[in-house]
C-alpha cells in the first residue's frame, strides 16, 4: 500500500500554537505511522466553541479529498461522559470529534450516513492511561491515525449508534416570507471582519434580487437591534470603496456583509449563532 | 515521475488561521494532485498589505529550491480587473500572485523573466464559479497546483505579457553622498522589533566604515524626523547589553538597527515603505 | 533508503510566523534535501524565554517517533560565544539547539546520553558566511538538515564534549515534608489559562490524597504570597462548574490547577520557573 492511499488527516483545535499540545498530539501519530500526512486545519477556534468548530467543519472539509480525517478537538467536557465518536459524511470524508454539537453544520447541510463511539479499551493510548485532560493526544488523535494508516477497520472504531442521537445545536432555518429573507449570523471572519448569514443566494434571487440591487439589511441580538443599514449588492469588495458597507455571496454562496478593507462585525459589534437574526430585502426606492 | 519531481508550493497571505480559508485553500490543491507538498510561508502578512507580500517574497523565497512555486495572495483587489499572474524568476523560482505590486522586490533585486496571465476559462476551479471573493482558493491555488502537478504546462497558465507591464511599487534606490548612504526603512520585524533599511552593507563598507564603529541613523517619516541617535555597528545583537540600541547587518546583507531584546520600532515608532527615509554615516568625534 | 528512514524534524523557536524566518529557515532544509519532513513544534515560545524552550521540549519530544531531530531555536546570544550543539537524548531523540539552558528539563527527567559542538566551518551554510544574526537558518536547521538526510554522520557534527558541562537553568527538586509537597509552577499555558507545577501526582498519593479530596495550594512568587485557596482534585475540568477552581493531574502526570473555562493565571497573575514556589496539602477539616 502506498503512502497515499492512506487519508490525510487534518486537525482543528482550540489549542493554538501557544503551547506544546499540537506537538504532542502530531508526535503520537507519526508514532502509530511514520507515513501518514497531517495538515493544520486551524488551532484557533475560540476557546470551548463548540458552535465555531462545527462551522469550520462545514466550511471547510468538503475541499479535502474524498476520504480525508478531520479531527476537531473542541472539548470543554473533556474526560466527562460526553460520547467521543468517528462520523462518515454524505460526502465521502470522516470526522473524529466529541459528539458535543460538533456535528450539526455538517449533519444539517451535508448529512452524516454513520456514526460510532470510539472503544476506549482500543482506542485509547495505553501510554497515557492516568491522564484525562488531553483527549487530543490520546484518543482522537491516536484513533484516528490507527484508522488512516489501517491498524484498525471502520467496524474497530468502536460500536455504531443511531445518526439521529447525534447532539445538535439550535440551528435557525433561513426562510423567505413577506420579500424577506431571514435567517441567522452564521459565523464571522475575526480576520477580515465580515459576517457570513445562513442564508443561500438563492434565496435571495427567489426574491427578484440581482447584483447592483441595494438590500436592506438588519442584524438583531437576542431581539435588540444592533445594525439596520442599506447597502449594494455587490460581485467584489472592490466594487465600493474603503470603508463602505457591501452585501456580497461569500464563497459557500451565502449572503454575507461587510465594509471595504474595514470590519463590519467590529464597527457594529456583531457576534454570531443562536440570537443572532438577520433580516434580508430589497431597499425601497 | 516521483512526488519529489513535483515542486514544493508555498503559501504566503494576509488570511490568518483564524477562520477556514487556508484549509479549504489547500484541501483543493490536494484533490487536484495528492501527491503536492505544501507549506505555510506565512498567513500572517497584514492584511491588505502588497508591500509586505512583496518584501516577503523576496525575503524567503530565494532560500526555497529551484523550481519551488511561491503562491501569494495579498488581494483586496480580488475579483476586480486587476490581473492575475504566474511568474518566473531569474533565480529559478515560480510566483502566483496577483499583479498588484506584489512582485515588486523580486522584480528590482532578483529579477522577472517571463510573466503570464492566468487563463480563467482553464485555470479557475468549476465547482465554485458563483462567488468571486476567495481567489486564493478557486484561482491561485487552483492554477498553482495544476502547473505543479504536470496538469497544465507553462504555456497553458496563459497569455505571456511584457515584463515591464508588471505593476511596480515606487522603491527607492540606495544611494551615497557626501559619507551618508541614504534608503528607507524597508520592513520591519514585529515580532523581535527590528527595523531593516534597503542600505547594503556594502555600501556601508564603501564610506569606510566596519564593525565597531559608531554610526548616526536618522529616519524621517513624510520629512518628519522619528529618530536621530548614535549606536555602534555591531556583529551580534549580544555585542551591546539589553536595551541598548545597535546597528548590524541583516539576514539579507542589508543594514538594520534595533535594541538588544527589545523593540526599536514600538520604542520610536518606526514605520516601513514608501515615505521611511533613512540617513546612515559614520557618528563624528 | 526511503524518506521514511530520514528522521523527521521538528522545529520550535521564538520567531513566530510574522515575518518570514521560519520560511526562510525552512527552505534551506528542503535545498539540503528535499525528502525531508518538517513539522511545526511551535514558533511561539516567549520571545528569549530558554525557560519556556526547555519546558516545551520536555513536554512535546518525547510524544515523537524514536530518532526524531528536534531543533530548538530561542537564543538571545545569536553570534556571541555560547556553544551551539546537537545532543542525544536518554529515550533515542536528538535535539539541536543553542546551549543556553535549553536543555535543562530533558537533561533533568529524561537524560542527555551525549552532546557534540557544531563545528561551524563544515556544518554552516557557506551561503550566508556574512551575518551572524540568524542561526536558525544558517547554522541550527542547515545542520539538522544534513544529520537527518546523512550526508553527515554523528561524529561529523562536530567535537564531542563532557555531558556536565551542559548549561542547566536552577531547577528546584520537589520534595515531601510534613504532609505538605513543594515544587514551582514549572509552566503556565496561556491559552487556556492552566498552572502546571513540577510536583509529580505519585508524590500527592505518597501523601495519601486521592481524587475528590479538597487540596490546599500556595503560590508565591520570591516569597510574596500570590494565591492562597482550597479546590478539589478532579479528573476532568467539568467535574467543577464555569468559574470554578479546581485541581487536577496533567498530561504528564504533574499536579496542576485550574479554573474551569478559564484562566486562572490571568485572575491571580501567575507566572512561572524560578521563584514561583508551590505548596500542596490537604485541606483541613
Amino acid at each position: 500500500m502506498s503512502r497515499f492511499d492512506k487519508p490525510i488527516l487534518v486537525f482543528q483545535t482550540d489549542f493554538t500554537y501557544a503551547e506544546g499540545a499540537v506537538s504532542s498530539m502530531y508526535g503520537v501519530v507519526k508514532r502509530v505511522d511514520r507515513e501518514l500526512e497531517i495538515f493544520d486545519g486551524t488551532h484557533q477556534i475560540p476557546r470551548y466553541d463548540v458552535w465555531s468548530a462545527s462551522y469550520r467543519l462545514y466550511q471547510s472539509m468538503p475541499f479535502w479529498p474524498e476520504g480525508t480525517i478531520y479531527v476537531s478537538v473542541v472539548d470543554p467536557g473533556v474526560g466527562t461522559a460526553r460520547r467521543a465518536c468517528v462520523a462518515k459524511t454524505a460526502d465521502g470524508h470522516v470526522i473524529v470529534t466529541p459528539d458535543n454539537g460538533a456535528l450539526t453544520h455538517v449533519a444539517r447541510h451535508i448529512g452524516i450516513t454513520e456514526v460510532r463511539e470510539i472503544d476506549e479499551t482500543i482506542n485509547r493510548n495505553p501510554d497515557t492511561r492516568g491522564t484525562a485532560v488531553f483527549h487530543g493526544r490520546d484518543l482522537f488523535g491516536y484513533c484516528a491515525a490507527r484508522l488512516a494508516s489501517g491498524i484498525i477497520s471502520w467496524e474497530q472504531v468502536g460500536p455504531s449508534y443511531p445518526v439521529d442521537e447525534i447532539v445538535m445545536l439550535p440551528l435557525a432555518v433561513p426562510a423567505v416570507s413577506g420579500g424577506v429573507a431571514t435567517g441567522i449570523v452564521d459565523i464571522v471572519d475575526p480576520n477580515f471582519g465580515n459576517a457570513w448569514t445562513n442564508i443561500p443566494f438563492a434565496l435571495l434571487e427567489g426574491l427578484g434580487v440581482t447584483y447592483g440591487d441595494r438590500l436592506r439589511i438588519e442584524v438583531r441580538h437576542d431581539g435588540t437591534l444592533v445594525l439596520d443599514e442599506e447597502m449594494p449588492l455587490c460581485r467584489a469588495f472592490g466594487d465600493v470603496g474603503p470603508g463602505e458597507l457591501l452585501a456580497y455571496t461569500n464563497e459557500l454562496m451565502n449572503v454575507s456583509f461587510t465594509m471595504n478593507q474595514s470590519s463590519i462585525i467590529e464597527r457594529y459589534g456583531i457576534g454570531f449563532g443562536a440570537g443572532w437574526d438577520v433580516r434580508v430585502s430589497k431597499a425601497e426606492g
